[in-house]
């Protein structure tokens, strides 16, 4: 399959790097926003682009992997280029996604072309476990944990502070309250009981770190309803121990199939770079649409309605022959 | 949905329990191949009938959940009842699947039927899990847990020996194996490091002990490749502490993105009731495959091809919403 990454950040970079590792895939370019002369890519032989090439509607592509943020560029890109293209985007709004959903399955529909959106690890394989958890165990309940790891969202808003210079947020899980629900207490658990907020800080010279440390905690939706505890490092240290971008995370299930007899299905991701294993994902769900759509499936699709045999590169017989 | 259940022990039994979570599913029969006079189910008001009833191919059934043994029960079954029904089984000898399917396929699609085979945590859970995190993660390596749980296979192979009265036989993942997979080393394990056996028995009164734990221990396929440990026990000793039938496991899978990036996916399962789980599994599955077959879908289906909305009772609006 023939493969566009639109976007060339952290994520396209996870998906070009996802690509190398399938034998079936090729990625036939990279398109940015950017000036494409100055763009150097790591693969070496593939042009990168600029978007008009890709506004055209003619480019030899089987599907399009769109990278961009979900606040302002995936609402308008995909359904953009659902209109031309396979495409497929980690969308991760949550209180968006019903719009998103429908603009995408327009745009698509009238193509004749696959939309896959929301697809990575939370929202993608994570929401996987959900949904067939809960279709298992009716009665029962989720509970979904990240970390330990970097959280970029955060770490952005940590650096729009007023005299922080660089900043690697981690999102930690709490252990009692993992092992609670483990054991399958089921437990009413707040927000704050569920992660703690780590900040590793790079001030600028002479900053006054008592009134950063006050702004970071008392942030809302980011940390005001966690315990945060802050540190301030220098860059050498930032670069010695933080520059990587791990992640992962856990999906708990509990739930009872009759009185007293109880079940825990737990899901875990201990991922040593986010984008590269959202990236991966990204790669696997592809195949799926191009192979849904030369059946002749077109719309917007979530991973919940994609068949897992989609994903992958082997047979159906090889599949049942192996893995079944 | 209209379910019927061909067979009532423990698995069939398991299926009644989870229909009971499942407010759009209903038990409308349970079929046997006993004297149905002699076989009172635990749900009240629904018939047990004879499966010379089913043989008429006009039960009022959406779907037969298929409960009997892989060996020999479940070969004959699941083809015959595939040519009148929709309908599910657990079939689970790895080496005739591809005899199964091949045969499931042929009598479904003759009568416009779906048949979904192999259906439980293993094969089922387990083996999405596996094809989701090869699909995402081609370079990497599987690996398969199962236990601490009680095998009932082997647990009939030592009631078996001459002396023994009963047994209760668990398989245990051993820890320091467990603790490599999880740390990414992708060491290869033998079987005997891998798991170990355990077994609690009655033995006969004046039954030469020392004889029967010889005999298991040189059990070929069964125990001769693993560390085993026998204990024996009273029959008041097995009641109070082997009465039930816990099991669980895990598919752990390590793989690598690009050099020195490495995830880890786990996906473990603690289950209070095998049977239970696996009849839950099983419902959800049932539903698919009553929704499939409204759509016009026929033939023989796993796990894999079937895409997780369709296990779901909530609508995609729904999943979406409160699942993505």
């Amino acid at each position: 399959m023939k493969i566009g990454i639109l976007g060339y950040g952290n994520l396209g970079r996870g998906v070009e790097a996802a690509i190398k590792k399938n034998s079936d895939a090729e990625l036939v370019a990279v398109y940015t926003r950017r000036d494409p002369s100055t763009l150097t890519i790591r693969t070496e032989g593939v042009p990168v682009k600029s978007t008009a090439a890709l506004d055209t509607g003619k480019e030899d592509i089987d599907v399009l992997i769109i990278c961009g943020g979900s606040a302002t560029d995936l609402p308008v890109m995909t359904p953009k280029y659902a209109a031309m293209y396979n495409v497929i985007d980690s969308f991760d709004t949550h209180a968006r996604v019903p719009e998103h959903f429908a603009n995408v399955d327009k745009a698509s529909k009238e193509a004749g072309k696959i939309g896959i959106i929301s697809c990575g690890w939370d929202p993608g394989m994570f929401s996987l476990n959900r949904v067939y958890a809960s279709a298992v165990l009716p009665d029962g309940q989720a509970y979904t944990f990240w970390g330990k790891g970097v959280s970029q969202g955060h770490s952005d808003a940590v650096r729009r502070i007023e005299g922080v210079r660089d900043c690697r947020q981690y999102t930690i899980p709490v252990p009692a309250a993992l092992e609670r629900v483990r054991n399958g207490e089921n437990p009413a658990l707040t927000t704050r009981e569920k992660h703690t907020r780590e900040c590793f800080v790079v001030a600028e010279e002479g900053a006054d770190l008592a009134r950063i440390e006050q702004e970071i905690k008392t942030m809302p939706n980011y940390f005001s309803d966690y315990d945060t505890t802050v540190h301030f490092i220098d860059e050498a240290e930032m670069k010695r121990d933080h520059s990587g971008l791990p992640h992962g995370g856990s999906v708990i299930y509990s739930g009872t199939s009759s009185e007293g007899q109880q079940h825990v299905i737990e899901y875990s991701l201990k991922l040593d770079s986010n984008p590269e294993f959202t990236g991966s994902v990204l790669v696997a769900f592809a195949r799926a649409a191009v192979r849904l759509n030369s059946e002749g499936v077109s719309g917007a699709k979530t991973v919940f309605d994609i068949a897992p045999a989609y994903l992958s590169a082997l047979s159906g017989e090889e599949l049942r022959a192996h893995l079944l």
